[in-house]
C-alpha cells in the first residue's frame, strides 16, 4: 500500500502518475481505500484560487468540441495555465462508442501539455459519481490545474449534481424552437449561469438567434433575481467560443466582488455534507448489525404489506435517533 | 377535519369525491396531513388482485394516447373493469401545456365513467412524488380500480421510480436507428418488462420494423435473465394496441405462476421503505435539535473547508447511531 505523504508531495510536485494513482483510489469502493483517499484528502490543501466549469447539455449538443475550443482559447490567451477536464456520465450506452467519440473530439486540447483529461468513471450510482468528480477536483487544484472543466450530459438528475460542484453552470442548446423546446426543463435553464445555443452555423444559424431572443424573453418575465446571459457560438467554424470565454470570465469577476464566489463554494460543501450522510446512513442500514436489529422487523411488516411504508419509517427514525 | 373512518368507508364505497379528497390529504406536507394520511392508509385494505401498469417513454413518444388506446381496449375487452391513470412528472415545462395536451389526448378514455385521471401533482421533488403515486394507488384500488396506469416522462430518474412501483413495465420507444438510438441508456432498457416501437406507420414503418430487430439482436447478446418482449404499434393508426394488451397479460400471468409478482411487490415495499426512512433522516437533520446539535459543529467546518466532506459525514453516523 502506497504511503500518503508521499503521494500527497508526489501530487503537489503535479506528478501524473500520482495523479491518476491518487484517482484511482478515491474512485475504488473498498473500505481501506476509502480510509486512504479520506487521509489524501485531508492532507492536501484546498486551492480557493481555481476556476470550475460545468458544461452540460443533451447528446449530441457539441459539449466536447466546444470545451476542447474554450480549453484551447484559454490557454492561448494565457487566461489559464493548467486545465483539467472530468466527465460525469451516468448512462452506459449500448455501444462504448461514445467515450471514444468524445476523446477524438477533444484531441486538440488532449495534445496540450499542460491539460489532463479523465473520463467518467464506472461507479454505477450518480452519488458516487459526484464524490469521484468532487474529491478529483481538490487532487488536481492541489496540483496546479486551475481551471477545471466538468462535463456532463444533459439527461436528468446529473446536471443538479454537476451544478452543485462548479463555479460556473454553462447550459449548451440546440437552436430549436420547435417540439423539442417543450422539453426544455424550467429546473435545468435555472441552475445555467450562462447559456450557449450551439449550432449557430450554416441553415441553422437564423434558428439559433431566435432561441437565444426566445429565452431572454422568458427571462424577462421574472423581473427579480439573477439572469443567466444567453449567447450563440459555431464549434464547428470556431466562432463565438472566445467571447463565451470572456463572459465566463467576467461572471466569475462578478461573483468574486459579490463574495458569492467563497459562499457558493461553503453551500456546496454543505450540500455534499448532506448527501454524504445520508448515503453514510443507508450503507450503515444494511450492514451495521446493531442497527439492522433495530429495523429489520419493520421492514419484515413493510414488506408484507402488513406495516403502511411512511408509518414505518417514522417509527424507525424514533428507534434509530432517540 | 374530516373522519377518517367516514373517509375510507366512501372511499371502499368508490365515492369519486371522497377519492380526491384522499388524495389531496395524501399530496399534503403539513404535519398534521401526514398524520392523517397514514391513518387512513393504515386502515384501507392493501388489494393484491390488481394489475399496475407503468408507461415510460421521452416526450413525444405518444404516451397518452397509447394509454387511452390500450385502456379503451381492455375496457371493450372486459380484461378491466375500473381503470386509473396517474401521472409522474417531475419536469416543470415552461409553458404549461403539456398537461393540458395530455388531457386532451386521453379525452376518449377520460370520458368513461370506469376511469379515474390525476395528473401529476406539484410535489417539488421526484420523491415526494413517488410517495403521492404509491399512497395513491393504494387508495384507488381499495376503491375497485383494479387496473392502474402509472405514466412518466422517459428523461432520467422518475422511470427507476415509478418501475419500483408497478407490476409491469412498458418502455415506449420512436422508431429510430439512427444518431438517437446512442442516447438509448442500458440501466432504462433493463427496468423494461416490454418494449414498444411506437409511430410504426407511414414513412416510420419501416424504421420502427428495424428498430425492434435491433433492440432483439440486442438483448440476443445477453444469454442469461429475461428478455422483454420487443413489439412496434402506431397509435394513429390504433393498430398493435390489442397485441400489446395481451402481451401485458400474458407477462401478468407469467409473473404470477413463477411466485414473482408477490415477490415484487414485497420487494418494491422494501425499497420505498429504505428510501422514505432516508428522508424521515435528512428532514430530522435539518430541524430536531437534539440532532443538530450534534451535527451542526461537523457542518460548519465542512462549510469551511476545514474538515473534508466524507470523513465528516462518517463522523456524524457515529456520533447519530451509537
Amino acid at each position: 500500500m502506497m504511503d500518503i505523504q508521499t503521494l500527497a508531495q508526489q501530487i503537489l510536485a503535479s506528478d501524473r502518475k500520482a495523479l491518476a494513482q491518487a484517482i484511482t483510489l478515491i474512485e475504488s469502493s473498498l473500505p481501506i481505500h476509502r480510509l486512504k483517499a479520506e487521509e489524501l484528502l485531508g492532507v492536501l490543501p484546498h486551492s480557493q484560487d481555481t476556476v470550475r466549469i460545468g458544461i452540460s447539455g443533451i447528446p449530441g449538443v457539441g459539449k466536447s468540441t466546444f470545451i476542447s475550443q474554450l480549453g484551447s482559447w484559454l490557454l492561448s490567451k494565457k487566461k489559464a495555465r493548467k486545465i483539467a477536464v472530468l466527465t460525469v456520465d451516468p448512462s452506459s450506452p449500448l455501444e462504448g462508442g461514445s467515450i471514444l467519440a468524445d476523446k477524438l473530439r477533444m484531441q486538440e486540447l488532449a495534445r496540450h501539455p499542460d491539460v489532463f483529461i479523465r473520463p467518467s468513471p464506472n461507479l454505477g450510482t450518480l452519488g458516487g459519481l459526484a464524490r469521484g468528480t468532487r474529491e478529483s477536483i481538490q487532487v488536481l487544484e492541489a496540483a496546479g490545474f486551475e481551471t477545471i472543466f466538468v462535463e456532463t450530459v444533459g439527461v436528468g438528475q446529473s446536471e443538479v449534481h454537476v451544478a452543485s460542484l462548479v463555479d460556473a453552470f454553462v447550459l449548451l442548446q440546440m437552436p430549436s424552437t420547435g417540439d423539442e423546446w417543450q422539453t426544455l426543463k424550467k429546473g435545468i435553464l435555472e441552475l445555467a449561469d450562462l447559456i450557449v445555443v450551439n449550432k449557430a452555423d450554416g441553415e441553422l444559424k437564423q434558428e439559433a438567434l431566435r432561441m437565444k431572443k426566445m429565452l431572454e424573453l422568458s427571462f424577462s418575465y421574472h423581473e427579480e433575481g439573477f439572469h443567466p446571459a444567453v449567447l450563440t457560438c459555431s464549434s464547428l467554424e470556431n466562432e463565438g467560443v472566445g467571447n463565451i470565454g470572456e463572459q465566463v470570465e467576467h461572471f466569475i469577476a462578478r461573483q468574486k466582488s459579490n463574495h458569492q464566489f467563497l459562499e457558493r463554494r461553503k453551500m456546496q460543501n454543505q450540500f455534499w455534507f448532506e448527501e454524504e450522510l445520508v448515503w453514510c446512513l443507508k450503507e450503515e442500514m444494511g450492514h451495521n448489525p446493531h442497527v439492522k436489529k433495530l429495523i429489520d422487523p419493520l421492514r419484515n411488516k413493510v414488506r408484507k404489506g402488513s406495516l403502511g411504508i411512511s408509518a414505518a419509517a417514522r417509527r424507525a427514525v424514533e428507534l434509530l435517533l432517540h
